[in-house]
């Protein structure tokens, strides 16, 4: 238990209680108060670190996740059920209107994007341009469109990267595979835009007072 | 104050509540236990909303976030001071690699992206890349420039619709252009991003069935 907060870097206290709300498999008994325990564990703790710290999933939903992809009979189920799962809609919100429901009905028509029907991801969608029309700043078709259009080629090279063979062998590293690419490379996806705003934003200025 | 509550859809608690935290002004008082609200309240009171329900936010950080804006001189710092706030990075995650910092300048080199010295957006780019190769999937440099490249067009739209000159007039409005473009519009990237992503497994998984 000792080596295994130290090669996680969580505390044990952490750990017991993880084992306790069934994050992580219980070690194999060695005595009576001795479990061992092995690479998986060490690597389902890095995962539910990596979740909580970067992620910053709330921990019944870090359970939720890990669930649903360790019981997907599929590779294909484990990403449907990773996207279903990280991405269904806040239960407390309300549904999204009609409006924008058409509108990302149409968007997927203009980029011929097929969804699986009810794709969770529609309706956080809707949801989200519901949120920027009650706020008075909606987003445009266009700039959905241009959203969309860009955003293709990185889910292309991601879904690539993801199908790798590599992949293929271990369901524990699909686990990670499927968690990783759909989450933690969000930060770094919007890191990046934030870097592009900035300094999209010190070129214009630049123009602006030079002009 | 119960009109407040039902403009806004928050509780008077949480309205209350608010007001105690600092995070609304208050009201202009009228009598003894009566005070008045206008619309600035309201739209601060959507904006918080926004700041917790869709953006996840913490209390504590939605009000640095408003408090850090609110006090900007000029409009360029009040989109710095966003960023800094919105992006800083974990203050316990421990500091990022000499090597990702690395890695992160040599991708705006090749981006030709000039950032402000110590930009917190530097620092969480790497601290994401250290996530991706302590996890064993680290990102490679190409992915990277990817990532960057795709997302270029999508900062160009974002700011300029964020320096649209309606944006000009009113410090309010800017308040919530800059939480808005850095913020709300983030759900709409990471739900398309999901779509195109499960668009295109499935494409690859049909192209793989018909060969």
């Amino acid at each position: 238990m000792a080596e295994l907060a130290q090669r996680s870097g969580l505390s044990v206290a952490t750990i017991k209680y993880y084992l306790r709300e069934g994050l992580l498999p219980a070690g194999e008994a060695v005595g009576r108060t001795r479990a061992s325990y092995d690479e998986s564990h060490v690597r389902r703790l890095r995962l539910i670190r990596a979740l909580t710290d970067v992620a910053r999933l709330r921990l019944d939903t870090v359970r939720d996740v890990l669930a649903g992809i360790d019981a997907a009979p599929t590779w294909h189920e484990a990403v449907g059920s990773a996207h279903t799962r990280l991405g269904s809609p806040d239960p407390d919100a309300p549904p999204p209107t009609e409006a924008s429901l058409a509108r990302v009905r149409r968007l997927l028509e203009i980029q011929d994007w097929q969804l699986a029907e009810g794709h969770p991801q529609v309706l956080v969608l809707a949801r989200a341009l519901d949120t920027l029309d009650e706020l008075g700043h909606p987003m445009s078709d266009p700039m959905l469109n241009v959203y969309a259009h860009s955003i293709r080629p990185i889910a292309e090279n991601e879904v690539l990267s993801l199908r790798h063979p590599d992949w293929g062998g271990s369901r524990d590293l699909s686990v990670e595979a499927v968690v990783i690419g759909t989450l933690l490379q969000e930060p770094v996806l919007l890191a990046l835009r934030r870097m592009a705003q900035e300094d999209l934003s010190r070129r214009y200025d630049a123009a602006e007072r030079s002009s």
